[in-house]
């Protein structure tokens, strides 16, 4: 396990290991995670991006000269759907294949509501392709920058070089005293502690979504997060709504902020509602002012 | 002011905005600090060495095509000489010639004995070319990983975006504190402390060299710092004493280690002292271990 500064840095890191510039294709996610591009982005990397559904990432999309797939197979980011065991088995036998590799960001598989989870793609790999990316940042806050990534054998020499070279080793005092917390028990407990508050945040915000915003907003079905994503019809003027909600103290997101190829023709639209740091009251007055600006 | 993870990702930010692989080519001090050389590399500069001397980077030696000139003018690392008036000068002067950025890493500027310090190049630019790395690994501790930049106007945009890509943000649990010990005086007593103590214990370490090492060993004159270094005579064969030292619980560096050019033909060859975290009593015991060992 390498200990890294958030899943950015573990991004970072994979990047600088794997890609070479100018050559490696790497596919990401459309919609998908803006930092995540940006540090593929910075190292050369050439991007294809694939499109996802409700099952996850379209796999049969991801071109065949593609070296790196990025995926958030717990939890589409942002879309909020779960990649099916097919999709992870083609995603695999892909890697396998045209050897290539696989990063699997699960950023907030900790808040699963409901259903048991699939296996990770790092349980399931059989070929030393998976990178598992872990975060600390949802289960316990981001500003402490620790996560961490689970390689494959061959890659520890490349990736521990490429810490050191980036910034050392990452701070002790915080790393022992995350390491104190979770050895007491003290995360598990925590995360399942929370889980009850963030599904009674999520029940409350789809609950409002489902009453007062179904003429123009349809929630993603999602078990899992701290965000949940509704789509909305594309003749309606999102950017607008999200500037002048921002104004009343509303912080929603346009999926567009996520959507690495906002020139397509046929694009989905919608917002991105997260609730990791508001609870049910924040939430129903958030809504009640948004429901006052709908389009 | 940019905040990195040590001094160590102000390298490695600096090197990711200002090499162009391949093409770039960055000057090193010889001897220098390996993990600076680490970042620079891993960016594909092309690296050059120019050797120090009593004055600090002998600035006539570096190739005019350099782009980047990296120096330690406070205290030479390792050789422990600070860059004199008229180096300072000269490299300034080279860097607006050619278009050249300086890197100034004061990284133990804090523990100064004896004179008043010399104008940071930072201070002394007038051409927005001089990015100056600050660490509290000296003052504070290393595993605090906390450093910054302070960068000319025109490189701020680019050094934000690649800290963002890197790993998003520094801990703010750790820069919360640190501004408050620093904001309440904490940090300048703990230097003024400190300064005595490590003057105390460089006294020793020097009194032990010149009483009882004369005979092989040639300390360099050195008003600062954490470490101190002894030449000695090229004919000895110091790797093999630094090993059997460490097997007796004394740890020294040969000068090899911060050598990026082993093949010359004359090199210098010694022995670095490091005196952070040893006392009065342990620099005693551990220099009377190594008299035994002589070679």
């Amino acid at each position: 396990v390498t200990v890294t500064a958030g899943a950015q840095q573990a991004f970072d890191l994979l990047a600088r290991i794997l890609v070479e510039p100018r050559r490696t294709v790497v596919a990401l996610e459309n919609p998908g995670y803006p930092p995540l591009r940006a540090a593929f982005a910075a190292a050369g990397a050439r991007i294809a991006i694939v499109p996802v559904d409700e099952e996850g990432l379209i796999v049969e999309r991801v071109p065949a000269q593609a070296k790196i797939v990025c995926v958030t197979p717990s939890h589409q980011f942002p879309l909020g759907a779960v990649m099916s065991a097919p999709r992870r088995a083609a995603l695999l036998e892909f890697a396998q294949r045209h050897g290539a590799v696989v990063i699997e960001d699960d950023y907030d598989a900790e808040f699963r509501f409901g259903d048991r989870p699939l296996d990770a793609l790092q349980t399931l790999d059989r070929s030393e392709s998976v990178f598992y990316v872990g975060t600390f940042s949802k289960s316990l806050f981001p500003a402490l920058r620790l996560g961490f990534i689970v390689a494959p054998p061959w890659a520890h020499v490349a990736l521990g070089a490429a810490k050191q070279a980036a910034d050392g080793y990452c701070a002790l005092l915080a790393q022992e005293t995350l390491a104190a917390f979770i050895g007491e028990g003290h995360l598990a407990r925590h995360v399942r502690r929370m889980r009850e508050v963030y599904a009674a945040r999520r029940k409350t915000l789809l609950d409002g979504l489902q009453r007062d915003f179904a003429d123009w907003l349809q929630p993603v079905p999602s078990a899992a997060g701290l965000h949940l994503t509704a789509l909305a019809d594309r003749s309606l003027d999102l950017e607008t709504l999200v500037e002048r909600a921002r104004r009343r103290d509303v912080g929603i997101t346009s999926l567009r902020r996520f959507d690495a190829d906002p020139q397509a023709r046929r694009r989905q639209q919608g917002l991105a509602f997260g609730y990791g740091s508001l609870d049910e009251r924040g939430i129903a007055e958030g809504l009640s002012r948004l429901r006052k600006l709908a389009p």
